[in-house]
């Protein structure tokens, strides 16, 4: 089994506290869509993206898969030729339409997918009171997929719109922009020695958050606040992009090919928002980099990317609930840190890129069957991250949660914190 | 000046057909996209192909600019913005969007294209009664230019459609389909020596049309009728797609490196046409054919392809009128030969490739402006198709119509003739 | 039979110039790679070129197979393995190494090469006075075979030495540089009408040329001399390659997609030759040009380019063993046009590009078996040139050949003669 | 400076150890390209290999530009357009010829070369007993660099000779292949606990193999010898290949689109080896196999790949000059491991892939300069190789050292030993 959920927590599933976070992370989903059009739920703006569309589709695919069809017995699916379109890399499942031409799938419709959500919802809602235990940890593995892919769909929209000479906006809404004074950054000290980290358990976590276990950490620090919009523009200004030394090897060769001078959806002074363009805030966090950019920022900076462990130990004692984090369907763009003591926006704003390869932890196994697919085989390749975003649902974050993305990927609201060895 | 209309046509465009003809061939473009969703309009299958809605945008955006903008005085752009978006290729009015890139416009709407179409059609109709001559003659080619463009969102919802594995219908009636016994082909014999070719001043027609000139035709026959499904079914059952003697060289790498066996949008036993997935009929004409596999089959029947001359030789006596064309929206796909006497389907059904590479005749000379990019700058690399297809506008077909398409290519209603030397 | 050679050529064949011809050709070969080392011979610098050792090798292959295989009987192959090493092209004869690998065959050795051919070359001396009609004209066209891979051998070094930062020449040997006045152009009618074109059958012709058919050809005049170096920087310094109107479609896609802004090998005011970089000479024939350049130039100077028949009814009074071409291993370039009266530089020099698609003479069959895989099977996206070049060995020339590349290709020595109707 | 060399090794280097080494270095390498033809060490069969010419001349330029020309007073270069042609990847040092079109440079000749090597052999000679620390550790720096060069010389060779179907040999002699029964597989437990790794600064090692460091490790134990061809084989027969289960996605989406169903140089139960193609040893550690095969196999046995931390642990106690590796110019072939007891085969034979991604060590700087681009420019997207192959120079080798390549290659002689938790 992919998600880990102790005895304690059943009880919770038991009083209703489940069924309730399912409807709200359904109903979210909806919301987010709202603005969208057929057209703009069905595009898919490159082969990293996805349709809106796809996303509510594919989520609701997960829960009928496994849980209705597999653990609630006569249900019959909503339509046997959905899950060919809406799995989404699950061998295990069979095969299924090529994730490049999922844009191409103008039908079902946008109103035939909330059809196919409505009838799915009506029919985990007969079924969650009866359901074992094994099924109602899938159902809890659905809600945190469904939040994973609620941030794609809010990043992938983004992504197609900014390629829109029209510059569409997701909302209208203007994004408060406080072109403050900057806080200096501070280093603050973290943990060194042997220390205990990984998810131990306790509460929901997916598998590759585990198994618990010790660490050894060097002397380091790590800054208080993400690297600003302001301090990459210095950087850019101090030829950044244009100094190889500062770069990894394939970082270098990405920046070349595609003639990369700055972050994601930077044009003349200004970014592409889910408000339509905007002026840059000098204040808040730079995002919409690679790992690239972040390692050659650090270069650039003296200092290095904090490991995922370092982030984990320092994150430990703090409150995943705070922070800039979705909560519900309105604009989402990180903003600037508010207060001037402790580690700033470690939750939430920002995902942070740290210098770990995405990689298993000692004694971390799969989960058998097709949810084993969910996490461990992407183990190659890819780099971790840590926090979470401004686009990333509330509750859905923890210290020991683990994101990943290839190093050249930068349409997520990725981004920095500086560390150093002391 | 990209099209030609004498003294004698603009009477008629005086006494207010040219306004009966604008209107109808603007209302069947709105007919044709009746039964797409918003997103079924948007996308777009693949870089040759563009949405239906960019082809409502782009034949609106032809009357806006050509006619309007340039012709009538004080007229605004509705969406300045626009040019921008939905020129196609004409270098001389700047920069635009990058074609492949099409589907990702999913704003402006379907309905927005609707309302700028209304708005335009609005001008028009008052600015018509007061045009100059040459303004007028924009007209008439913004007419033929969106019959051409009705062909294409006719093709391209079909190339949308056939990726999708619902394989949705644009539209639910039958398409009869009676598989007949079908009639042996015949040969007909064709007019040989020096002969006058091509458009020479009567009516409209596009500038590659003409000068009439005159050719020397060899003495020669050409086919009854189009070879037809059954007859391809041999040629596959012959090993056609195996037998690399029977291939241009283009072609043959062609066949290999796309894994070709088969018409477009044959799957086992099935073609796929704009009323879902239906039973081959073996006796109408084959269609979705490059110049490829019409060169290969002519070659293995012992045959050969004809001449564009031979064609427009054998066709000049023909009422173009006639024949299997577009009249409604309403599905199109070839039907088998009725009749047993003459050249049949000479016009409509399939568009025949002939063995002519797509040049000019001589004393061409493009027209100057942007409308000169029309037709000239196209002239290397493609054959010519004459005749028209199922989905071609009644009306917009003549005997010197000089349709190109590159040798690759087959997803319009393509097919062959064969002819022989005598 | 892919060549046509008469009763009266068969009198020449039988009384020893055949053979002398046979081995002046082949020696010619040996000849022309002395200078190289085997490194130089064995290197490919991209997938339209062919190592220098390929082309000795292949040209062995085909006496081989098509003689002495063929023909001559107890014949053994040389080495059974080279035949898939070292067949172009020919289906028929089976499958065979990838053409874009062929600069991965570093064994078997320039050497080695050399030795089959000595080995070939024996063994055709012995059997030339045994065999058949039919083999003795394949040992015809055998040798134009390998005069037509003299030619590539040269280009394709030339664009091998041309990759090579240390610019390696060929033959040391300066390239006489004149840099005189050049001739202004003179317009030459042509014949009008219905003229006789094509091979007839007196001496050898690749089936290409033939059947001799009639023609209709309009008024028309072609320039005296070919477009010199300094005309076509006259066309640089105007936007040429800057203004898309001057351009076919694909043309200027290809411009813009390859950076095109100069003829190939021109740098800084220099040219690449096989002796090494050289300044240009304003008065020699501009070469290395696409078709798309060519067209462009024409459409530039208010002309356009001829067809292959107005070329071929000039041509067919001229001595096609007079000019600039190929007549031992020393440097070749193109030189400036000496004289001042007619038409000059109609046979050597330069390749001309013609405006007409290499498509097959009406009543052409291609020959039955692996030779009639010559020409025929590549009469598709290609344009005509005609006349020859420096590079072409002298006698490889007649009025009615027909050479033919893809309009991007010009690493072949290429120019162009203007037309205009008159 | 990416080299460590302590002051005791200083000593040595003094005595003249350090120019025998160089001299014995520098020989190997022309003892290695003499059975290449000029051709053969001229070639590039893809863009990751070199040619064999490209090795020795690149070798050369590293002595030449980072002791001669900046250490030696008066040093001229031997031909000041080498360094454009031979530097490889140091941006510092300037632009450099595209590493695809290596196989283009014909020129200079492989004689060239040597001379080139005999120049700089030369003043190297001279220049030695009066260079600096700086310099002599820059000298030690180029003997490493040779080494590394001589192994890739030889896999690149492999990698170009299994291109020709001529399979050539580098050397004829025959491989010994005693196809032994293969001795079972034990587990032999590894240190536990926290643990110091990594090069503390005895003698030679490069910059990213320290700093030396504590490293936590968990219960584990390694396999007595690497995974044979005959355990491969069984991984294949039992669907390795085609369970997408056992993969990594990326490593699965490598064999779908590269069609990969077993080692490299595989073929009908035999393999292509320096010496030709040869029967397939069972009992030989199988050999040219990716990370992602590594892990696919390793999965498939219900184990993993060792961390580096857990090989180092295991390897610091074995002798790193014994084992199967390269003394001197002849066939190199990995063989049965031989006797049975303890870790067998941990230096030399195959390098072992680990599951460690080749990042930084805590505290890692990359040296200032050109030379500081030899490692740290490389971290990320590679997995950790440990260990030395039969190929790998004897002396090259140590238990710290961490060789790296991209997950999906397998032209060097890479192999796996399984490892598992205890």
């Amino acid at each position: 089994m992919a998600s880990k959920t102790d005895a304690k927590s059943r009880t919770a599933l038991e009083d209703g506290a489940l069924a309730r976070r399912l409807a709200t992370t359904r109903r979210l989903s909806l919301d987010l869509v709202a603005p969208l059009s057929d057209a703009d739920a069905s595009a898919q703006s490159m082969d990293d993206a996805s349709p809106a569309k796809w996303h509510l589709a594919h989520t609701t695919w997960f829960f009928e898969t496994f849980v209705l069809r597999d653990h609630v017995a006569g249900y019959r699916l909503f339509d046997d030729r959905f899950p060919y379109l809406f799995n989404s890399y699950y061998e295990a499942e069979g095969p299924r339409h090529a994730r490049p031409h999922r844009g191409l799938l103008t039908r079902p419709s946008l109103d035939a997918a909330r059809e196919w959500r409505a009838h799915v919802d009506a029919a985990l809602g007969r079924a969650l009171p009866g359901l074992s235990p094994a099924a109602l940890a899938l159902v809890e593995l659905g809600i945190h997929h469904e939040q994973q892919h609620q941030e794609l769909l809010l990043t992938d929209i983004k992504h197609l719109f900014a390629q829109n000479p029209l510059g569409p906006a997701m909302w209208e809404t203007p994004i408060a922009c406080e072109v403050a004074q900057f806080s200096a950054m501070k280093w603050i000290e973290g943990a060194a020695g042997v220390i205990s980290l990984g998810h131990g358990g306790d509460g929901f976590a997916f598998d590759c958050e585990g198994p618990r276990h010790e660490v050894l950490l060097t002397p380091h620090a790590l800054a208080s606040r993400p690297v600003t919009n302001g301090e990459w523009q210095q950087f850019i200004d101090d030829g950044g992009y244009e100094t190889p030394s500062l770069w990894l090897s394939d970082g270098w060769a990405w920046v070349q090919s595609e003639a990369v001078d700055a972050p994601a959806y930077w044009r003349d002074g200004q970014y592409f928002t889910l408000s339509g363009w905007r002026d840059i805030d000098p204040a808040a966090p730079a995002t919409h980099i690679s790992f690239f950019e972040a390692d050659a920022f650090a270069s650039w900076a003296g200092a290095r990317l904090p490991t995922e462990f370092e982030w984990e130990a320092a994150a430990a004692a703090l409150d995943p609930l705070g922070g800039d984090q979705l909560d519900d369907a309105a604009p989402v763009q990180p903003a600037a840190a508010v207060g001037d003591t402790g580690l700033q926006q470690m939750f939430g704003s920002v995902w942070e890129w740290t210098g770990s390869a995405y990689r298993p932890f000692p004694g971390f196994r799969a989960a058998p069957g097709a949810v084993g697919e969910y996490n461990g085989k992407f183990m190659s390749g890819q780099f971790v991250l840590r926090g979470g975003s401004c686009a990333t649902p509330r509750g859905h974050m923890r210290a020991t949660y683990r994101n990943f993305f290839y190093p050249h990927q930068r349409w997520q609201f990725t981004g920095l914190r500086l560390a150093k060895d002391l």
